[in-house]
């Protein structure tokens, strides 16, 4: 129905997460209407993106530089590391704005039933930055999954016998959350977390 | 917060209609997760849209031929055109795939209050194309607004003294609406369109 050129744009867009098929095509028509300036701009933009977006040297967080603006700050906690398993986990931290310590990023979490194992998503670089910077907490913020807990129990295994503390994400009820539609397993870890009313 | 190509991207998925920022973050993300080939094939997608679409040199729907493919065709009624506002609605028409008529799309709709008037539109044409190519029927399918109606209306005007039924598409109750939520211009029109049943 569509021309040929029309048709793999919309298949491209919707290869895009959380993209259907309408949405593809409209934007698909929208490049249409773009003028000359403003598709230069747009394809300026993805290259760009694919030439100088890389891992922070230090904590693999995406950035343009060698090291990413957070590692460079010297307005942070440096003795503070939060490990997530994806750069995109650090800019939502970093929205909130409340957490002033610095982050690493692994590569994903072990998962035994897809083959990641712990050799796959280099923990030795953030052992290594643990032993060398004088790192006192490192807070696991990954997500409250089977994998996310071997992951944290493995990381917590390998930093045994250094002075540093290992803390996770409280788990619990969601802020806003109707009781009634919270899952057993979170309803159970709430249970088992609570906290005294001081 | 984000690198400057990263945050620049996203502004750029931003501009496309329907792509909030939530969206356009994840699409971002996505790309940095393409491969050579996967942002090879993008890119040469947008290209050759770019490159290659334009207006049927008779119809002016868009195709990356120098007529497209409805115009192109010996199954279809050449004796019917439909006239809409934009190449999008051909490819709604055709989705249908029961209207066996030709097309004819026009540049948008006279809109004196944004100073757009007949000889902005392109009617010059569709009037030529009609009066050469024996046209017996030309439905105007706009949609229900002032301007839709102000368009409709001088089309009919200038086609006066031509022997071609000039038709437009039926208004009234969309169908599986509640009748409590239709406003009263919809109803109106409904009520003064009623069919018999036979």
């Amino acid at each position: 129905m569509y021309p040929d050129s029309l048709k793999n744009l919309i298949e491209s867009f919707q290869n895009f997460p959380g993209i259907g098929e309408k949405t593809a095509e409209r934007m698909a028509f929208s490049v249409l209407g773009f003028d000359e300036e403003k598709f230069a701009m747009l394809e300026e933009n993805l290259q760009a993106v694919k030439d100088n977006i890389h891992p922070c040297e230090i904590c693999n967080t995406l950035t343009d530089k060698d090291k990413c603006s957070i590692c460079e700050s010297t307005q942070r906690d440096k003795e503070t590391i939060c490990v997530v398993e994806d750069s995109k986990i650090v800019f939502l931290f970093e929205r909130l704005g409340t957490y002033k310590g610095l982050y690493h990023v692994i590569n994903g979490l072990i998962s035994p039933l897809d083959d990641v194992n712990p050799e796959d998503i280099g923990l030795d670089k953030l052992l290594d930055r643990i032993k060398n910077k004088k790192i006192k907490e490192v807070i696991l913020a990954f997500k409250p999954s089977v994998e996310g807990e071997i992951t944290a129990l493995y990381i917590k295994k390998i930093l045994e016998g250094l002075d540093v503390i290992v803390s996770r994400l409280a788990s619990g009820v969601p802020i806003g959350a109707d009781m009634e539609y919270i899952d057993t397993l979170t309803l159970e870890r709430a249970l088992e977390d609570r906290k005294e009313i001081v």
